[in-house]
């Protein structure tokens, strides 16, 4: 990865290769809440630091009304791991945050951790998954274990939830539309720009307008200009330099400007043009006719500053049948406003009439571009009404995830020195389920995934051809025999920590990519669609289903009538 | 700012003092859009691109329904600003991206750009703003300020939306109360989160879980325990070092797990709240116990892993009576499910019970904490059902600005090498307010502010008791006569570039806060409310009014009628 040389401290972590630090440097072991010091220190005064503990961290509910989400932010959990370390600095702050009565001994307990001793099983990243199954099982001393909390629930959380919102959008604009994230501006901060672009290119997305996430991740970059760059022309009388080589050297164009003047008073007199246009705006004109000179090989413009059909087509048109004549090749336009639908149409009526009157091969199929506040709902109705538009730029809605800003996932202890802990909650769906588990995803016959099923670490695991019984962990009556055609155990060890378990490696971003949509297109279509999908069943094995009944039955205190 | 010191590069600004890089570093020239780097090819092609521009940065709607906005951000840009120059680095990334087609000279010409010759000016942070006045003006070089936009925007969008719901928050829930911002973990990124800690103490939050927020900025910290931590434990048997000092040195406790098992069964036994508890959970026993060890001083529990009334209420009282034995006055309890009105109320009787029967002055005043998925509407149905909870620990709804998760700002060209420009748009509220401006806030008899107006830059201001006609900027019939009783001229010079005006100081984030807190203050109680708010006036001058719609006619296409 293009990261990887980035930043962030290094070591050698058993002789095996080294792992960078996060993409981010303020990704440190601060980036916690003030909660896993305290317990820290609580643990540490009561020498049950070193306790081995499993936490579970999953999700409750998928994200959007949806019945699926894609795992993500994984490697930068790992990065984060791999180079765990308090520094002098960050020791000394919070020795100043901490009450005075506690003891310098935590200090230097503090000082020496590191994840050597932690160890991390996940899904692989771009996996798709359901509630309730761990995304991660982290194992390690309890209090080191906390303070990875903060850190990966913040690193996954929203990963998980715009990879998700990507392949939402993706499901919706169609395999064949080209998918533009747009949102840095709007992104809830820096890097939730950053992490917008690398996970919505995750998801499905094709490219990015942001330059920094190219830079760190090779994610390919697009875009073209703004409206600030069509008001800044007054007309092409300001144009300097108007001379333009032709596309294969042989011939230059002098004066390219009135090339296009020419053009446009030539579709003024189109007959089956005219009428839709009067006076077209100058400084329009000139803002496209400089771009072209600039980019010669790649006229994309935004038509929509003044008045889409009345000025920014014709005078899109006029450049890029000057540019034809020169041997070049627009690319398209983009709209920004407006009616899209209705406009892509009307735009592609226009181009279709220039192919076919002024016989310019292909310029009927010129590229658009549409962008202004789309999302599911929008691209849906897109859909509906008929367009023709190619690419969708895509920002605010995708990247702060707006129909939901957030994934509720969460770390609890499921077992601590071997002895299964669950967290009750009046509200069942709040009740975790205990035990450190292996997770398997069961497929049928068609190929299909067809349930996720949760058993203890030491059970039998489910074995292809084997009517296993799976039950729905807190509801009774839910229950249903499966006969897997094949078996995939879903957790492996990206962290192993000190045993001798093999680390799984981290994959390049692109494989990740490509891991999404082939497990995407791997899930029954019912599960996918946008209004009602059918929820994918997660279960657990017969055991551990009475295991759990027993523990909270032991647990819940006896109230008593009054 | 304790942040000056963490990272970016230095350099001195016309013998001004060096102002630091912004506090995250992933913030540099290329967190941008790719095209400002097209558009910038393409002035520097045309050679237009040291033309002097002026650009307005603005949002067209308040946020969350609401009336106002709180403007944030500005600090980081002037960091940003300040610092702004490309890497060797950088500028090989950007030809890599380009097409090969672009000259030479362009990336000669970015080595060369920094902001020394970039003017801004904007409101001071912590302010509170209204739709279409500039927030910033930023003028200079054409290209120079467009590498600009992307950057700024990314930085002031998120920072005025969740200083804004941090405002709300604070107003739903009232003065008396302690505001915690508890939402790291659910943050969109890292720095969502660490800017979420930073905005909303400008909102007026008292405290945030998020330590690196507490290092970066001097926030004060808050955090307890977490279900996991109860969990954690099995029994007080497991407590080894049962030992504790009393507070004033004079005396030690030899087992103070029996003291408060004996405090347990005293409460067990006292006649008002008998039956309201069986036995309790012998774990969370064990967890408060231990955590009372090591913090004796701070004692604050989170009351609800099992059952609040139960089981965490009986076992925390167990342990403050235990402490108070010796001297201290535990902190109170967190409650984190259920219904937090209910809980509150019954957990506050509890407490009054126990001061009374056991005659332990001030008991009835332990401090109450709720969190919970707390957003506004939860806050306000709180104080509606009536509650006793002295503090609020807010996450995902105050983070992720789940009512609303994005601000609309833009940045838009309202003026080049002196010419005035608008951006059109078929919907009304998307048109530009051309020219450099001068915008005032008018203050009434009563020291409530009434209308902010903008002007051209050389009109004559508004003046104290001088009658001055206010107009809506877009409808001829909104229109109102004021006479100011109080002129504050609103933007102030940040960032003087070239020029020798005098540079505003950026104040300490407490006196940004506090800016913020008094002018919210400062407002008339019918803008603030929560329900069916009265908009607060934005007007422009008679003159400017005139002039806008001059430019309008003169650059809208005309149609021809078929």
């Amino acid at each position: 990865m293009e990261a990887a040389k980035a930043n962030g401290p290094k070591k050698e972590q058993n002789q095996r290769p080294v792992i960078p630090g996060p993409t981010n440097p303020m990704v440190t072991p601060l980036l916690s809440d003030f909660y896993q010091f305290t317990m820290a220190y609580s643990y540490w005064k009561a020498a049950k630091h070193n306790e081995r503990a499993v936490f579970d961290l999953y999700f409750r509910k998928n994200p959007f009304g949806g019945e699926y989400t894609i795992f993500a932010g994984l490697e930068e959990c790992i990065r984060f791991i791999a180079n765990f370390k308090f520094t002098a600095e960050e020791i000394a702050f919070i020795r100043a945050s901490l009450p005075k009565t506690c003891e310098d001994g935590f200090y230097d307990y503090l000082r020496g951790i590191d994840c050597s001793d932690v160890e991390v099983h996940a899904v692989p990243e771009g996996s798709v998954a359901f509630p309730k199954v761990p995304l991660l099982i982290v194992e390690g001393p309890i209090a080191v274990v906390q303070l990875l909390e903060t850190p990966i629930l913040n690193l996954i959380n929203y990963a998980s939830l715009v990879s998700t919102n990507a392949a939402r959008h993706r499901f919706v604009a169609g395999k064949s539309k080209l998918l533009l994230e747009f949102g840095l501006r709007r992104a809830q901060g820096p890097d939730g720009g950053i992490g917008a672009s690398k996970y919505s290119y995750i998801g499905g997305f094709d490219a990015t307008s942001n330059v920094e996430a190219g830079r760190l991740f090779g994610i390919p970059l697009r875009g073209t200009h703004s409206h600030a760059f069509v008001s800044s022309f007054m007309s092409p009388d300001e144009i300097v330099e108007k001379s333009l080589k032709s596309h294969d050297g042989s011939s230059t164009c002098e004066d390219f400007v009135s090339l296009a003047q020419t053009w446009l008073s030539k579709i003024k007199r189109s007959h089956s043009l005219h009428g839709i246009f009067g006076e077209t705006n100058q400084s329009e004109l000139a803002a496209f006719t400089s771009y072209a000179l600039a980019f010669p090989n790649s006229f994309l413009a935004l038509v929509d500053t003044y008045d889409v059909m009345r000025s920014g087509i014709p005078n899109f048109c006029a450049v890029a049948l000057a540019l034809n004549d020169l041997g070049y090749k627009a690319v398209g336009i983009r709209l920004d406003s407006g009616d899209l639908a209705y406009l892509s149409c009307e735009a592609r009526k226009f181009f279709r009439t220039i192919e076919k009157e002024l016989r310019v091969p292909d310029f009927g199929k010129m590229s658009i571009t549409a962008s202004n506040d789309l999302n599911e709902e929008t691209l849906d109705a897109l859909n509906k009404q008929g367009h023709e538009v190619d690419a969708f730029g895509i920002g605010t809605y995708l990247v702060t995830c707006y129909a939901q800003a957030a994934l509720g996932c969460v770390f609890k202890l499921v077992e601590i020195n071997n002895q299964p802990r669950i967290k009750l909650s009046e509200d069942v769906s709040k009740v975790s389920i205990p035990c450190r588990k292996r997770c398997f995803r069961l497929y049928g016959k068609e190929g299909y995934p067809l349930v996720d099923i949760m058993t203890g670490e030491n059970e039998p695991p489910p074995k292809v051809s084997e009517r296993i019984l799976c039950r729905h962990p807190f509801s009774e009556s839910k229950r249903a025999y499966v006969v897997p055609q094949r078996v995939e155990e879903l957790l492996k060890c990206f962290w192993p920590g000190s045993t001798d378990k093999a680390r799984e490696e981290l994959p390049p971003l692109k494989d990740i990519r490509d891991r999404c949509i082939k497990q995407l297109e791997l899930m029954r279509s019912d599960h996918m669609r946008r209004l009602n999908p059918t929820p994918y069943k997660v279960s657990v094995s017969a055991k551990l289903y009475d295991f759990i009944h027993f523990l909270w039955l032991n647990e819940a205190p006896v109230g008593e009538l009054q």
